[in-house]
């Protein structure tokens, strides 16, 4: 294991100067306390989730802990939760800023009050390694209501927020700068998708009817076809998906035009951070009113029925997909 | 940001085969959704913890990932707390061996069992960098009941679990074997202290004794000095040690006969995990009779006064520490 070194209370400087302006929560006894604490309404249950993230530092420290904070509400919308805190771990390499420390807790205790979840204690330690960002997120749920991936039904339709595809093709850019013109996107367009990469916009504006309405739900992380395919195999499922039908913004829009094969990296790319559900019939009308009332717009893109797997319908044929879904492994 | 790769759903497989069968909490959702749920009790609140470790994987798994959630114990120790579950992440750099990640999760699985505290969920993510372990434990406490660092009043004894400076003396030795020798120990002793940092001991067995008699406490992972200053800063309140007191080991001892000056590794090395607490008088005896009955031992080793500071008397001197803590920064 890496040894500690032995050097004056820093990391006792470090949490008063750029984390302790951050807290809100009382649960966070003023950081100066071994553990936080929180006292969950009583009716509700916990949903917790942990997600990290290993990085160079040369995305903005900014927009590096909103991305490590909402990779997590991602989750907690998902699931139909109202975030009520995290915790943060955060290991820094030699030689990190004092300007690069104020930019990581500006942003994140930017979106921590964004989002009302609130800092409620962490870790600060030192590594020869990358820096990384771990943050574990805390979220209620009224008892036995959290959404789960297992809970589609043959009938119910499947819907998505937002666009899909985005951020696969904005980290595409990023490698390869000189996709802008093959692709033929305008330096908006090149923007718009780098930004859907660097800064996901976590639907929980949704979480409640989320909550209400449907049937099972996931955050789409590793890309629309793997993450549905998940939900498929818990919920002992088939899903049939119209792939004309699967929204995509402009830019996306006008890279597939000129590259018709991009459509595998934008429905198995990751880093979406939108929300695949399934919702009833009989409840599709109330869950598109509710979801347009809180600014979150949702697009029907197939149907559950009875049997396993998913099908990717396109202009009359049938998608394979090289690697399914992202992962990791 | 790191690119993600585009792979098969290896993560799936892996979480399947080497982390599934560790399940034994419902929440855990057999590791199958994108987030864990708990039910605290009634009346109770929840403590949270997150701490990491960055490894160099040379040494034994096991202990990787005994170490790793022993340290988020011992804080739950610390404050009271009965442990309920946990989260985990973990970032594998390639060509992690199947052999290390089978003995990874017996060892996790192993203390999770002797511990009663479940995993819950996780994530598992590659890594171009070091291989990092991060934990969020969670415990819960009777209302209200948390042990604080800031409890401490004029007139507590203070009281440590176990022997100080064993791991802080057994870093040193794996740093530099030559020290053996130098502080006259043997084998046994060598292989007790090198022990004592690779796999601490967290004192889950005396939590509800802290919480039942305890003013103050908190685990001391940065050095008893060090450790201590914190408390009595947040309590605001003077500290008076007898080093003389202090608990230590034969392996310390002998070392400390060799070398006088070690003194100041074993007050304020790191990585002890045991627990200082302070207790009224009035108490004094009830704590200690139910802590030996845990099976935990606990030494008187100096008391709380009016003032600020900790003082740590040795030989009618008053000892200086170079670097009263143990810090990442």
């Amino acid at each position: 294991m890496i040894q500690k070194q032995l050097l004056d209370s820093g990391e006792d400087r470090l949490i008063a100067k750029y984390f302790r302006p951050l807290v809100r929560h009382p649960g966070a006894l003023g950081l100066t306390d071994d553990a936080a604490m929180l006292t969950p309404p009583a009716g509700c249950d916990l949903v917790l989730k942990i997600d990290g993230m290993h990085v160079f530092q040369d995305d903005p420290a900014e927009l590096i802990a909103r991305k490590a904070l909402r990779v997590n509400l991602s989750d907690l919308a998902a699931k139909g939760a109202k975030p009520v805190g995290f915790l943060l771990s955060l290991a820094l390499p030699d030689g990190t800023s004092a300007d690069w420390l104020a930019a990581f807790a500006r942003g994140l205790g930017s979106d921590a009050d964004n989002y009302a979840c609130p800092l409620l204690g962490g870790d600060t330690d030192r590594t020869p390694g990358l820096l990384t960002v771990y943050i574990a997120a805390f979220g209620i749920v009224p008892q036995g209501t959290m959404v789960r991936r297992n809970g589609a039904r043959p009938g119910d339709q499947i819907l998505v927020t937002g666009s899909i595809g985005d951020a696969a093709l904005g980290l595409r850019l990023r490698g390869d700068p000189k996709m802008v013109a093959r692709w033929g996107l305008d330096a908006p367009m090149r923007d718009y998708l780098t930004q859907r990469y660097l800064l996901p916009q976590p639907r929980n504006a949704i979480a409640e009817a989320l909550r209400v309405y449907a049937h099972a739900a996931m955050d789409i992380s590793d890309g629309l076809a793997g993450d549905l395919a998940k939900l498929v195999r818990v919920s002992n499922v088939h899903a049939e998906i119209d792939v004309g039908r699967v929204p995509l913004s402009d830019a996306v829009k006008t890279a597939l035009a000129a590259k018709p094969p991009l459509i595998d990296d934008i429905l198995t790319g990751g880093d979406d951070y939108e929300v695949v559900c399934t919702v009833p019939p009989d409840k599709l009308d109330a869950f598109r009113a509710t979801a347009v009332a809180a600014g979150v717009p949702v697009t029907d893109i197939g149907r559950v029925a009875e049997g396993t797997g998913a099908r990717f319908n396109w202009d009359g044929r049938q998608l394979a997909f090289e690697h399914p879904s992202f992962s990791h492994f």
